[in-house]
């Protein structure tokens, strides 16, 4: 699935389900719901951290794990996705979780297997649970998404997970202002949703916003055509401490990680008072759980 | 253990407990018996698919899974096997599953060790999971194995598959009849079992079998002095459309995969009515479970 | 934690407890107190070996397993250890098994996250685990640890083992001798603890010795300027049989493994009744659990 299609209801409908879920995450206890079946893990791009979350994820649902590494398989002998994930079905997997670099690839596995199938980052489209995860750190933090003021900046053009956040938190009547440097942003003519903008001036977000999120710049756009040189990214579109400062009180500040610190972050920001993205103690750790 | 070596009565009660352990398998459920105990897959020798195979019949088994990825181990490190075997076996597993270039590697581990070794793949030897897996399929599709006309084409010189299936099928009472390339074939003088024999024609070989198992050939012998120039491995020896509409009405095409489509099997058989190669819908999986 | 900064009450504790899970693990048995709980293995540093032992003894006290492999992780993204660490612990794991090339990496990790944590092997210093092993190997050998007479012998300055077991032993009343090459030494003025010694003639100190053990000699070491070339290692740090007919009867050979059979130790002597290194038959596994 992808949020942009997804109706507003059944994704209010996952965060409550995700809600129920919580406790027993936080007791660390598991569920036996799906004790004893297999969640594929077909991670034909790769990604540890992704990879982890899901891991954790089926543990906590009682299920076992079966992490297909495409990389090192018959994608490489030449054998089709379909017949790759028809093989994988014929094993009778509870679900599973797909990611692949053509925006496509978990809805198609889908559709051939009949197995339910979770979108773990598609192409350079969506990565839906992380959008979920943000939404519900949201919802945790103001008990609301509807009517909070989000800001998303910085490699607008490269990102699954701002794209992904700008279709779920308007959905649920937020208003997203989006701001990126010129060669990074969405192409020119790009349907934005109802809800969400597009501004040029970083500065002039913050201090309304109730949440600020930060996207990681890409080593390899960090020098060459995409930007100027030298520390300029960081003085235009990096989240510093002068910045941070002008944020509300009881504002936060997000990034999906891993992060740049003393690029698109000040470090004293990513450990200050609004941040929420990393857990901060054993008794705090808020919404951190990706 | 190797196929060649086993008596039919214990192929036989092997085939019927898959078969007792099936309805578990179709319902989703696991054993609980052997629950809490380990299961280690040494796969000197990568194989995605194989070890994704094993790893699901663990989790049925109610096992855990312990992968030993011998490519980045000791191993490389001068270790000799028997010691590798042995420190392995000090971690007292409920069984080992082990691949390796080396025929005679899976019965080594199970004899220095005293521990029951699961051969996954052996040398240019045997595959005998996959030849059961076959075996399973066919018992399943016709209620018997004895007595039926089973036809292999493909690269039987380098295929595991082939030696297991042709050893299996002939020790349980079918006819095996063996279709290769000249430069493929099995040596000259290589002691073909009862009821094996080899036929230069496939097409001569179509229309009386009740089964055709086409086997991959592997990229790196599709150009070069193994084969012929441009398509004429799939004009002679490619289990092409035309050569499936000569196939009896209920007879059953299989591939251990990967499939190289349009090279040695035609798409449009891979997916036709004859193929039980793939899961067609999540009701109608017949045979493939691999 | 170090072997070197625990108190010897806190290292008898472990061993005793190691005891009385032991039962359990001969019968194949796993505990349930952990169950449905996550291990976290972060490994930054690859170790097959360790890796499998970690993951075996997971298995035996219930919890599952996520390796977190930072090799192909955000380590090569420039993410900072602890913004992993973090990152992980939002996962929420019952405890982390960390091996970094970092002598401190693992004890950073516990304080940044309060997650119990598991030194795995830190940069040239500790490897805490391994020595309580070999610990619980003399503790079972003998039933007692102080006053035995333990002679290690080979690369002491590249070996985490050693320094481990050099601790962990004296803390708790065995003498330890200790041979090495001039070039493979401790550094002049490194404090040796009290109950260790050193000494330059392996034969001098193997008559008098309850346990040898043999240190493996990295290939990149076995020529160029730390050692004479050809078979004088062996001839003069080797574990020969004409050392090993000297030992006293019932005296143990170890070797923390991978051997190299031949250089370090003959392959007579692995083999050899003084030998706990492998488990020799099924019921005679001793002290081999690694």
């Amino acid at each position: 699935m992808a949020i942009e299609e997804e109706p507003a209801a059944r994704l209010t409908a996952l965060l409550e389900t995700a809600g129920r879920l919580r406790p027993l995450f936080e007791s660390g206890g598991a569920s036996t719901l799906l004790a004893g079946r297999t969640a594929v893990l077909a991670f034909f791009e790769n990604s540890t951290r992704t990879r982890s979350a899901f891991t954790r994820a089926a543990h906590l649902l009682g299920l076992n794990v079966l992490p297909f590494d495409a990389g090192i398989s018959s994608a490489k002998k030449g054998e089709t996705l379909r017949d790759t994930a028809l093989n994988l079905a014929a094993m009778r997997p509870a679900l599973f979780v797909v990611r692949h670099s053509a925006p496509d690839a978990p809805r198609q596995v889908a559709g051939w297997t009949g197995i339910p199938t979770v979108n773990a980052g598609g192409g350079a489209h969506e990565h839906p649970t992380q959008g979920l995860l943000d939404a519900f750190c949201l919802q945790r933090e103001f008990g609301r998404i509807a009517g909070l003021k989000f800001v998303i900046c910085g490699d607008l053009r490269h990102s699954r997970v701002a794209r992904s956040n700008l279709h779920l938190l308007t959905k649920l009547g937020a208003q997203v202002t989006l701001v990126a440097p010129p060669t990074l942003g969405f192409d020119a003519g790009w349907p934005l949703p109802a809800g969400a903008s597009i501004a040029a001036d970083f500065d002039a977000a913050i201090p309304d916003a109730d949440a600020v999120m930060v996207l990681r710049l890409q080593h390899e756009r960090m020098e060459g055509p995409f930007l100027p040189p030298g520390g300029e990214y960081r003085a235009r579109w990096g989240l510093t401490a002068a910045r941070a400062e002008k944020m509300k009180p009881g504002a936060i500040v997000m990034h999906p990680g891993p992060m740049n610190r003393g690029v698109e972050i000040d470090s004293s920001v990513a450990d200050g008072p609004h941040s929420v993205i990393l857990p901060r103690s054993r008794s705090a750790s808020r919404c951190a759980w990706r």
